[in-house]
């Protein structure tokens, strides 16, 4: 912690302006529900009208799914020191499963609550946290299992809908049939749709009762895809205040879920004041702290001190944990000729402990009772890929598919106990060997949500693996992939700073959208077409505000053409005035009527016929004879 | 142009430092053929031993292709008002089939030539061009249907080689097989087999007899995938100096060929500097300049005028013009229900051609007169899809497939003329889409090589583009595209600066490096593994310089942990030294040697094994009953 106390509440009272300020051309509007307290927050693009020369039309607003949660909403009033409003407070509570803790159950958490000397970076307003009643078992997909429909499953039908019902225009509604690979993607998301994927376990719905402050979000792959931010500190980096921004500009620009990987000395603390203040499910990996609470010597790790780490870190609201419980004994040794070994942090702590004291690591061994410990507050499991492939080189071994199989057998027995659960997966894969590892995957672990980092599609581009991963992460997504965690330009590098977070994001969003356009979700297609409308028509600024960053578009933009004049203007910087194709389609259009539209048509319909003639003969390169 | 007279001298005469020092860790080398005048430039990867913890060995040097002439060399000196030293001169005239013209063919050149107030602007150095003996075919496709092996030839064998054959290291040597698509990947490349390409018509080595400063290179399935990376001013930008800087800029990052696109005021004078200072393909598109000479107005181009552009160009040494001859009449009104319509420039100006005379245009009626031009020179045909989509929704329609079907009609043309012909792909097309493209460009065109800008796989991400477009680009090139067409972050939005066109090229490399992996080609791993090997072993230095862009990484590097003494230390910025999960993969190692290598062994097979059987099984998600 390099900050002073009193710096510290400064710069956490006041995050700055350029994480909070509205994103251009939007506004947040919250859809209603079947209860007065059930508003789904979401973002409205709005348009400006098509100028006379293309039609002179209204443009409808387009709504987009929004994880930003208040901090873009100019409503709101953000006071970081209280927390955000706990949406789902009274859910929970109604539901009468669960009580209030008289004091909280990890000694850890307590001794922390209690040393003076952390006044100054302690959270201040927290309130004692919930368990489910004795017996009781509190998680989304219990309830889905046993019928019943949870505001929150309502919340998610809503927000996966993303108004779609409202767009009415034929031209964005226009949209390419997709490749599902066997996913059932749904023209509309019924809660009982929601309900009925989280009973089977084909998608997840991550809401501790310790995180009331979230709204509701799913991942699975007959839904959007998601992405996920990492941030944390590490032991030569940043403070509390620098991570309660980066996860707020994180989800600024559409960070879906956060996984909070601090390993630095206020890791408690730290991880109290994101939750507090975050609208998305957070993850964590539960062993880097419990590998601080023994200095680093993964040997004298125990499923004692494990235990207390899981209920502190359950108690404090964290949505999904990392546990590398398929890190096998017999696994371990078949990574000794890889080219980087074990690279996961998890996998090469629970790999050490294996081989120390030569026998099964005690995730594997305590997993049921990691389960009693996940039902009791709705905890989802992210089973952790430990032995996940470093390099090109090392995809898609024995190691790695030894332990994705072993993640079946716990996903399993997570299910038995009805908890949530998706999959940890690679890494570094080329290209060709991608299929593989999702097709495996689904068939290992019942369908069981995957979430991949990347994959990286190849080693040679440090400073770029944004890239290189955003390539393997759209494919990925598009074969079945329900999450996909982002890679920052500063991969194997460094620690992200601001700007790589947006960048990483950004790519990402790029894959999981790629993903569902392909897969041919309903509505995907919208945007980029309103977008390519916008475009077309010279409507500079809607074409920015339908874009996922406005402000780098209007910013590059305005390197070339800087006069506002020409955010008007019936050319671009490209091709100057002269060479403007698009002001010859006009021509062509101008054309095209005159000749009547039957003529048009039956060329087109001529074109089509072909099309489909060849598509009828197997659509073969070579056609035999 | 904005320059003065002297201010041009002095800025083409001094390229910036940044664009033309020696990349870090590399040096230049050159590998010799045949004969004493054919050496092979290649760039030579110097790497540090292995530290004593892991094991102490040397490691070799890394040989990568590398199109960035004498540019990197320390020991060329470089003259830009003098040119590129002429190395194919000798070549070229051995043949015996071409003359030196005693003045200018072109009408129009020779009034640039002659026009005193172009003094300031005109290359200095100029030397008279040459062109075909009356009657003769210098096209490389004519003499390799000819059996004859140019030097040209034999240059791109050795250049396509790499050296593979002094990899002896089994651990670089390690690759995945590859899936091809039908491709057919060689493990070494011959002279032969170049020749056989280049007849067969599935690759072009463009190479026009008044550009003998070109480092022969070649475009084709079988071969590593290429990038091109375009520059050029518009009305609205920059001069002369700023493009040569560019194009400088551009190859020394891994540009494989660069089209000028300029429509400026000194189009012509432009091109000469690039071209006498380009030791790759340049290629444009006539018929931009073609426009500026009837003043922008479409319907007033001629026959005369383009055909008088053609030879002004090609006596220059343009290497591949773009040429859009299957922009036909009835193809044009399709493309009016379009939500972007035509968003090519050449494709605009000739359908407004078109629709102005309603005729087929005078491209398509002349392309056997065009023919005979492209092989007095050996100027390359690279066949424009004027007809492309300009956005998602309208990827793969009537318009697009119906020009493409065309383009195959006019390979069949260009090949009966012995010309090297390639074929321009979209655009804008969604993942699930992509692969459509390829087969039926592979079908209708004879499997002459595919030349594609992205596609970008959204067009919700503006200002992001290079990332959008990557994925597509990996997924073509891995599909049978032969050469990727760079999109910078700009697209859409501006002109690229220096910044954008790395960041675009890098984005390429890496999707076609991307792409060699998923195909199989030999060696494409050896980076790879190399790089990986040094990531493993903290060799940050040697990290750094295997990768694409090694300033960018280290500088990333040296934001987290600027001392020097880090560069050696076994650990890391992003886990701190306590985490450090390659240090325990040694402990790993030291264990499972411990155990016996046949123990692991044993093991390792074990899976393999149950792999194996997967895969006998058809590798099914869903197993009947």
């Amino acid at each position: 912690m390099n900050a002073e106390p009193s710096t510290l509440q400064q710069q956490t009272d006041q995050l700055s302006g350029s994480v909070t300020r509205p994103i251009p051309g939007s506004r947040k509007i919250h859809v209603q529900g079947t209860r007065p307290d059930l508003r789904v927050a979401m973002r409205e693009i709005v348009q400006t009208r098509t100028p006379t020369l293309f039609g002179g039309e209204d443009n409808p607003p387009v709504t987009v799914y929004d994880p930003s949660g208040p901090y873009t909403d100019p409503q709101a009033t953000i006071d970081l020191a209280a927390g955000l409003a706990p949406l789902r407070a009274r859910w929970i509570e109604e539901r009468g499963d669960t009580r209030l803790l008289p004091a909280l159950s990890s000694a850890f958490g307590r001794g922390r609550e209690h040393d003076p000397r952390l006044d100054h970076v302690r959270f201040p307003a927290r309130t004692l946290p919930r368990v489910a009643n004795a017996g009781a078992n509190v998680t989304q997909m219990h309830y889905a299992r046993r019928g019943i429909v949870t505001p929150e499953m309502e919340y998610v039908a809503i927000r996966e809908n993303q108004r779609l019902d409202l767009v009415r225009d034929a031209l964005l509604r226009q949209q390419h049939p997709g490749e599902a690979f066997g996913a059932h993607i749904q023209q509309v998301i019924t809660p009982e749709f929601v309900r009925d994927e989280i009973a089977r376990g084909r998608a997840i719905l991550p809401s501790n009762i310790n995180h009331p402050e979230s709204e509701p979000m799913i991942i699975g792959r007959n839904f959007l895809t998601k992405i996920n931010a990492n941030i944390g500190n590490s032991a030569v980096s940043s403070g509390i205040a620098e991570e309660v921004e980066k996860l707020v500009w994180a989800i600024r620009w559409g960070g879906d879920t956060v996984m909070d990987l601090s390993t630095g000395k206020h890791i408690h603390e730290t991880r109290e004041w994101i939750l507090r203040n975050s609208p998305v499910p957070i993850g964590t990996v539960p062993i880097y702290q419990a590998l601080e609470k023994v200095d680093g010597r993964a040997e004298e790790l125990t499923w004692e001190i494990f235990r207390d780490t899981l209920i502190e870190q359950a108690e404090q609201g964290v949505d999904y944990f990392t546990i590398h419980a398929g890190v096998l004994l017999r696994y371990v040794p078949l990574t000794a000729g890889r080219m980087t070994g074990i690279v996961s942090r998890g996998g090469s702590i629970m790999a050490k402990w294996c081989l120390a004291h030569h026998r099964e690591s005690f995730l594997y061994e305590h997993f049921e009772d990691i389960c009693e410990i996940m039902k009791a507050y709705d905890v989802a499991f992210s089973l952790g890929d430990g032995l996940r492939p470093g390099c090109i080189a090392d995809a898609n071994d024995a190691a790695q598919f030894g332990e994705l199989e072993t993640l079946g057998e716990l996903t399993r027995i997570a299910w038995k106990h009805d908890i949530q659960t998706m999959i940890e997966g690679p890494g570094h894969v080329p290209m060709q060997l991608i299929k593989e590892n999702m097709d495996k995957q689904l068939r290992e672990c019942g369908e069981a949500p995957f979430y991949t980092l990347g994959p990286l599609t190849t080693d040679i581009a440090p400073g770029y693996d944004h890239i290189t991963s955003a390539i393997g992460a759209a494919m990925i997504g598009w074969y079945g992939c329900a999450m996909l965690c982002y890679v920052t330009p500063k991969e194997h590098l460094g620690l992200p700073n601001r700007e790589d977070v947006r960048d990483g994001i950004m790519a990402y969003k790029i894959a999981a959208h790629a993903a569902d356009l392909a897969k041919g979700h309903p509505g995907a297609q919208v945007r980029d077409n309103a977008l390519s409308k916008a475009r077309f028509e010279f409507r500079w600024q809607d074409q920015f505000h339908l874009g996922l960053d406005p402000e780098k578009a209007e910013a590059f933009h305005d390197e070339t053409l800087p006069k506002d004049a020409h955010k008007a203007a019936h050319f671009c910087s490209m091709c100057g005035p002269h060479f403007c194709s698009m002001k010859i389609t006009q021509d062509v259009r101008d054309y095209a009527a005159g000749q009547g539209v039957t003529a048009v048509d039956a060329l087109a319909a001529g074109m089509a016929e072909k099309s489909a003639e060849f598509r009828a003969q197997g659509a073969e390169v070579y056609r035999p004879g």
